[in-house]
């Protein structure tokens, strides 16, 4: 059996990567087992910082951004601040096939999503209301910063056949301004693939991450004959310390990296967890912490 | 007097330039020298592919994309799809004093940009809503593709302490669907600036310039030791050549770049106008094409 391979951002993804595992095993295209796994973490109710039940911006509305890259290709699409849609990544890949307006904003790729036949659906759960009431009350109480939650679901697949593809969803900080959208949507940033190289994914605080071009930089350094740890490593710390230098803070920075044998890499400035599934080994999740010498502790989660 | 330097995309930027020139001249921020530079091409409406006058969506409404990165810092702001206002670029700027929420799309874009006091108006000329009712008398007759006039505005400027700021602004592809962007607002594809090397700013269809990350690359390239040009040629070339045998067919794809030298370069896979200006050299427009082996032919525009 050829290599395949699949890697996925915070343990939520973790039955979304056990299915998309299960789909590369049996010869299923990159393209559809990555969409399956973040379809998965979608639609699940109790990720407050993915599709249905993500925390909503500062109005009470879930604006959501994702995106979809082919690494056989580099075609790419990606939708930001869009809203009522249940499956934000399978706009972003249809949108991947489009040689002209491939990335859509706001109300434009809402009604995109509904005129192409999408499932349109209200994302704000009770329970995310709620959340939202209690911070608005805090906030205004308190005056405090209330943005958290950034956990965006990023994953990578290789398949069987040695297509490389990478796809990112998430509802962004909680408590956002309306149409701010962070770094999951921008290619380089939040992604990129290249299926001669490998690919990589981000989560954290999208505003720094776009500051570093930080996905580009480790497929480009993978590129360049360096593992996808080696990458990660290398890239991460010293964006994160020439950021802190210059800008006098860095916010919480998460990668995620697999090249197209099969091996895998992260880098973090933060505790985070991952998961893992590939040809020889089950799927497994996975915590990274940064450690010293600009290296990164990897151990089993608890 | 210590180097200062200017360098912008198309001819329509040279009246911008010279203003900014002479900024630098005296001794102004380059942060102060880009906004104003930007500003000008964003005033005219003359100009049909930024700012006012510029062309509009299948709608008939003008949606403008802008960045604006401070290369001391590396503090970005970007807004997509904004409607109504002035000076998109001067929000971008505005924005990238936040840590968070620093990049705004649609409506919220347009929201805070009035909340803000920023001069709102309707961007829609008589004349750029004559050209649109033609195109789309010609679409619905022909069922052509219409879209044409990616001529974003992109400049870079290095004042006298060295400070490197790059911004962009564009009214994107006319014709373009509701909520399109393109690569302007995006950190590492229209833009990127580190005032430790360079900048560089790009022009063209977006959605291919994103597979790239050009500007990024550009500037990685300039930190490993490449002059501009050198850069420039490298990046883009061996770009366009890969999309071209991995995707099939590659757009428009046009780069400036300048180092915190005053050394600048520019690559281009069409014939492309830009402009420049320095302490050495009086304000001066260009013209650009591809020649053979990787090298870029500049001459005098006449």
């Amino acid at each position: 059996m050829n290599n395949w391979a699949v890697i996925s951002t915070w343990n939520m993804s973790y039955e979304g990567l056990k299915t998309s595992a299960d789909l590369l095993k049996k010869g299923t295209d990159a393209k559809d087992a990555v969409e399956k796994l973040i379809n998965q973490v979608e639609s699940n109710a109790e990720y407050t910082s993915v599709g249905y039940g993500g925390l909503p911006n500062e109005n009470g509305i879930v604006q959501m951004d994702a995106a979809f890259m082919d690494g056989n290709t580099l075609a790419q699409g990606s939708v930001a601040a869009i809203e009522n849609v249940k499956h934000a990544v399978s706009v972003a890949r249809k949108l991947s096939s489009n040689k002209t307006n491939s990335f859509l904003v706001g109300e434009g790729a809402s009604n995109y999503a509904m005129k192409n036949g999408f499932e349109m659906t209200n994302m704000l759960t009770a329970n995310a209301k709620k959340t939202w009431q209690q911070k608005v009350k805090e906030t205004h109480e308190h005056d405090v910063h209330p943005y958290a939650g950034h956990d965006t679901v990023g994953a990578i697949t290789l398949d069987q056949n040695g297509a490389v593809t990478v796809a990112t969803s998430t509802s962004g900080l909680f408590m956002k301004k309306n149409g701010r959208i962070g770094d999951s949507p921008l290619s380089g940033s939040g992604f990129y693939a290249d299926s001669d190289i490998g690919a990589a994914a981000a989560t954290g605080l999208g505003e720094d991450i776009m500051k570093g071009c930080l996905s580009y930089e480790i497929v480009r350094q993978m590129s360049a004959g360096r593992s996808p740890q080696e990458a990660c490593d290398s890239a991460v710390y010293s964006f994160c310390k020439k950021l802190k230098q210059r800008y006098g803070q860095v916010g919480e920075i998460s990668l995620i990296a697999l090249n197209n044998k099969g091996e895998w890499g992260v880098a973090t400035n933060v505790e985070f967890t991952f998961c893992v599934a590939d040809n020889k080994h089950k799927a497994q999740i996975f915590t990274a912490n940064p450690a010293p010498n600009n290296k990164t502790q990897i151990s089993a989660f608890n």
